[in-house]
């Protein structure tokens, strides 16, 4: 047994769940709609079979040897870091039995089902069961994987490899004030931004060539990828040669779409950049969801909503939309598409009040799994503490905590990793600025490829070699910290609302 | 160990298979080309995975068990008919080793890529190492499989099972002198069939809409199916809740796409009439090729090629493309989707003509395989033995030994069940018309609901309990001859050509 046993067996398992993941971009994007029962089939059946390899003694034993092949090598390495990622997810997938993986995705399965509909019809009892269920089956699986201070931190170092409430906490509570302080002042200052450009009518038709355009312009390479629609946008795919992103279309809100197409394009890129050399080992994979949605909110918010990529795109989309855009320029779409407003949904969120959702949610999960919080309460909490926020009423459960998929797939401690993605997404902006000069110049130049090949070469190449953490102090010489999302939102709003 | 374990073991891994064939439509349809060498990967690991599950000494003993425990009950019962056609295939499959199977995986998609290629730039040098290599593989799987008399026994018996060279050759030598014979007397007849209601200009999105009109009118159900755009038409999907056809349209002739689309959704129709219950054993298969062959053939021709289903059908066409159609009727419409003239593609040849194309392909591969024919005489002898056939010139290779995909696939025996469908589509179209009167009529008033339920109950349900040979016996009551094809041809071909 050598090493190249043992990646050749853990690539065999990777392809394997690469393709459930093309049946699940399948799923959501052409699947008739008959086929949904033989789709549960084959996912459970790939599920089944490669929840069986990684926790099988074969890879146990191969993995012992690997370990010891290894052993001298500098601890980061590409092929000592390949052993160690296994090992730690070796560990933590031999510690929850089969039963309550099968448990846990048999409920996520139900929730999602019955969660469709409570939202619908804004009726938070019935989804109340699910709920409790759901925290339940997480708190037994965060007793399971075990923890030092608090339950919640197994689940969050099951997204967030490494990180835990309190370490989250540290980062979040500063960012929280500095934002509320900011969000205050914004509200406080009187000046209202125009957003009628926005809210123009944008034909679908050419929304979808100009997504695609400015997919391309950043660097989404379609030979290696693609772009449909879905209800819910995600990015997916087989690889970094197959790279899949959805969007979907509003024709009265230019935002939804085009920022959306941005949000995903960024994963896409940070999907293509990884190696098809290290494709199917950790070495080839995306490091943490933090990691990835620092690159989709960069590419989105920190390029896209930038005055310099409008400088350079405007006058394409005002040809692509001459109705819409009319009467508009370059700086007053940059304000519009910039406006500040608290509102109900995340998901539509502006980059001041976004990180906020992020915190309610995270206070909630915590009180849940710890037990300071009954699921029942849930709604009565969620509207509070969105008024605290906000200043503003939810008003119902469907634009309260109804709204997001979330805790129905049993996703308790993912949400996290969205304030830590725009976090991170400062920070190695701000070391990209230090490193490449004036990034927004180069955006008002059309220039794209230099942050592109800088983000391939100190993130996405590296794969899983170090740690979240790690990576980015090795790249941007702190540790993450809320300091330069916090520099980044003052100076744009500041400006915009005249501070 | 019960026959349930059995069945469970078996469907577990046509579940898996179900996998590959949801991820070879994608490869056709949507996947970006930068996704082959991954596809190459996921494909090989399914069906590496699979040979290994349907090889096992766990699948023997379960199947021994099995066949213990059906030793009482009816040679054609349903349990009976699964434990014997597991035990057929098992013991095909362990006469080919797992390599073998791999590497016939991989080169095959890897193939087809530059098959593609090959034959938009007519470059058959491109292509003739991977052609070489198909057939080398092909040898070698037969020699593995074995035969009485010749290698090319063992690949056709893969493909429908219990033929043989020879018996094949008993049907296809005398339809071969027929159709020779009558193609000759309607060249002699002098007679022209007026085609310029076909090739007048077809928008496509209209014929989009209209071929799914024709589906579903036959009885392809959407709900359960979809249909897409593809370089060469197929039908395939998940299983009988979830049925792809593809389809390729050309805005100047006509019959390309509708009958395609007829063609692939009779298909569709085999496949979503099978039995969800027995999904996943060989009760829910499709017997064989040539009977499947047979379902396409005859929604094609004997449906769509009649002159009763335009006189039902044309009225909506005319409205759908009035420009065309301005000066048309249905009867000049039937004549002109029904001419009879020897062209190089296949797909694109006539009732008359079209097995023609068949026999070329048939007596080639014997020759490839038993050493006879090298692949780089392949285009020498391919446009000479079509000289004699058609007694016109094939003049490059995207029109002649180019064309088709299935050498590309590693399909060298599967074009015999072309016209095999084609001599059962017939016989048992005869059967139905005996059993439900005239059909013509039927399709004249717009009913097709009686032909799908008799083919349901008498063919697709029954998957494949009997083998191919015995199913058209048991329907018809004779074995398959060349002789109600004959018939058909010489009666409908005999009106519009005044012989």
């Amino acid at each position: 047994m050598s090493y190249d046993d043992f990646i050749r067996f853990g690539r065999k398992t990777s392809t394997l769940a690469s393709c459930g993941s093309v049946l699940g971009w399948d799923q959501e994007t052409y699947m008739p709609k008959g086929g949904t029962e033989i789709r549960a089939q084959q996912l459970a059946t790939i599920a089944g079979l490669v929840h069986r390899r990684v926790t099988s003694n074969e890879y146990k034993e191969l993995l012992e040897a690997a370990e010891q092949a290894v052993a001298d090598e500098e601890a980061d390495s590409q092929r000592s870091a390949n052993v160690r990622e296994v090992r730690r997810r070796y560990d933590l997938d031999r510690k929850i039995p089969e039963e309550l993986v099968v448990e846990i995705t048999r409920t996520s399965t139900l929730a999602r089902r019955v969660w469709v509909d409570a939202r619908d019809s804004d009726d938070f009892p019935s989804f109340l069961p699910w709920l409790e269920k759901t925290v339940e089956l997480a708190r037994k699986k965060a007793d399971y994987l075990g923890y030092d201070k608090q339950p919640y931190d197994a689940l969050i170092d099951t997204y967030e490899q490494g990180e835990t409430t309190e370490s989250i906490t540290n980062m979040f509570q500063p960012l929280r004030e500095g934002l509320v302080d900011l969000l205050g002042r914004i509200l406080a200052s009187g000046r209202k931004v125009d957003t009628s450009l926005v809210r123009a009518t944008y034909p679908i038709d050419t929304q979808k060539r100009i997504g695609r355009q400015a997919a391309e312009m950043i660097g989404f390479d379609f030979d290696r990828g693609r772009i449909d629609v879905t209800t819910h946008p995600f990015c997916s795919g087989a690889g970094p040669d197959d790279v899949r992103l959805t969007t979907r279309y509003s024709e009265n809100f230019f935002n939804e779409s085009f920022f959306g197409t941005l949000h995903e394009a960024g994963h896409g890129i940070y999907e293509q950049g990884l190696l098809m050399e290290h494709w199917g080992t950790p070495m080839g994979d995306a490091v943490s969801l933090g990691i990835h949605e620092s690159q989709s909110r960069m590419w989105e918010n920190l390029v896209g909503r930038s005055r310099g990529f409008w400088t350079h795109f405007f006058p394409t989309l005002k040809e692509a939309f001459p109705e819409a855009l009319r009467n508009g320029d370059p700086e007053a779409f940059y304000r519009a598409i910039n406006e500040v407003r608290p509102s109900r949904i995340r998901v539509e969120a502006d980059e001041v009040t976004y990180n906020l959702h992020i915190f309610l949610r995270f206070e909630l999960e915590q009180a849940l799994i710890n037990g300071e919080l009954k699921p029942a309460d849930v709604p009565g909490v969620w509207n509070e503490t969105f008024r605290d926020y906000f200043q503003i009423e939810v008003g119902d459960d469907r634009h309260g905590c109804l709204q997001d998929i979330h805790w129905a797939m049993g996703g308790i401690g993912y949400f996290p990793t969205y304030s830590l993605g725009n976090l991170y997404a400062s920070q190695l902006f701000a070391a990209a600025t230090r490193d490449l000069g004036d990034l927004e110049a180069q955006f008002a130049r059309g220039e794209f490829a230099t942050l592109k090949g800088w983000l391939n070469e100190k993130i996405h190449r590296e794969g899983s070699r170090l740690q979240p953490r790690r990576l980015v102090e090795a790249i941007t010489g702190s540790a993450p910290s809320h300091e330069p999302l916090m520099q980044h939102l003052e100076t744009k709003y500041g400006e915009i609302y005249g501070l």
